[in-house]
């Protein structure tokens, strides 16, 4: 466990966290295996859960536009894909430790995988007992969110802009 | 300052924050007072404070296009207008408590208006001495946060569909 928790000071959401609080956190968290292929979040899904790589590689499939779901091959196009690899602890699912929420991607496991599964009933139980621990992870959450949704709000003045030019020139 | 503090429970901010609470935030706080037609936020700008309303009304003007900055009547076609009024307690800006974060929109006094405003650096100063009122807000900004975060990518996708439809169209 003691190595685990060093190596896991690098992903975001446990930045300035201690050892010993990434020790608690994984005290909750459950060690799960996924096989190749097998599909770990749904987008579109309702869920609870946080996860952390430990090892392996999956693929992060998200929807950009909403296509006509009886032609296949633009539904392909119509998504963007990404990989994410155990190497740099990747972390998601995480803002379903502050609300259960809809999965905004689909997570499918491209090797064999290892994960942390923390669901947000035990996280947020582990906070009121541990209020500084409790802190100083939400605050790191808030911050991952917050800058997520600066991005997303520059995307829509960009695509706004882009969709009222075209449509002053039709 | 009692009575304040029991009035300031309305706000997404301080839900579920006991009126003591509450009170240490009001310490930290600066009571300010604004004539008509100032603007006390400007979009673009970057700072670290949020404001609590707690007498008059504001205009919140955000731009949704971004337009040729010769054109004002363009402009002012771009922009989306809505107020708050105090009696709502309205709080603005408390994304800065998180960091420093460019405005995402202008904030106008419509009439003379008091606030509280609240530094960044003071929240964080003050949850470091108190980490369950420091775990308890930040767990109410991150879920703020992560509403809007919805609403924005939901908003994406709506954009990205409605320009790709236009642009098979043409």
């Amino acid at each position: 466990m003691e190595d685990e928790a060093v190596l896991l000071k690098e992903p975001e959401i446990f930045r300035n966290i201690s050892p010993d609080f990434i020790r608690s956190i994984l005290g909750i968290a459950k060690r799960i295996y996924i096989p190749a292929g097998q599909v770990i979040v749904k987008e579109g899904d309702i869920d609870d859960r946080m996860y952390i790589m430990m090892e392996g590689t999956v693929e992060v499939v998200k929807t950009l536009v909403i296509s006509d779901p009886d032609d296949e091959q633009e539904e392909e196009r119509n998504k963007v894909f990404t990989r994410l690899e155990a190497r740099d602890h990747a972390v998601f699912g995480e803002v379903a430790l502050l609300d259960a929420s809809k999965r905004t991607a689909t997570i499918k496991a491209v090797t064999e995988c290892t994960l942390y599964e923390i669901k947000k009933d035990d996280f947020l139980a582990l906070a009121e007992e541990n209020f500084e621990l409790g802190y100083r992870i939400t605050l790191n959450l808030a911050r991952i969110v917050s800058t997520r949704l600066r991005k997303a709000d520059e995307e829509t003045i960009k695509l706004t802009t882009a969709l009222s030019f075209i449509l002053k020139e039709l």
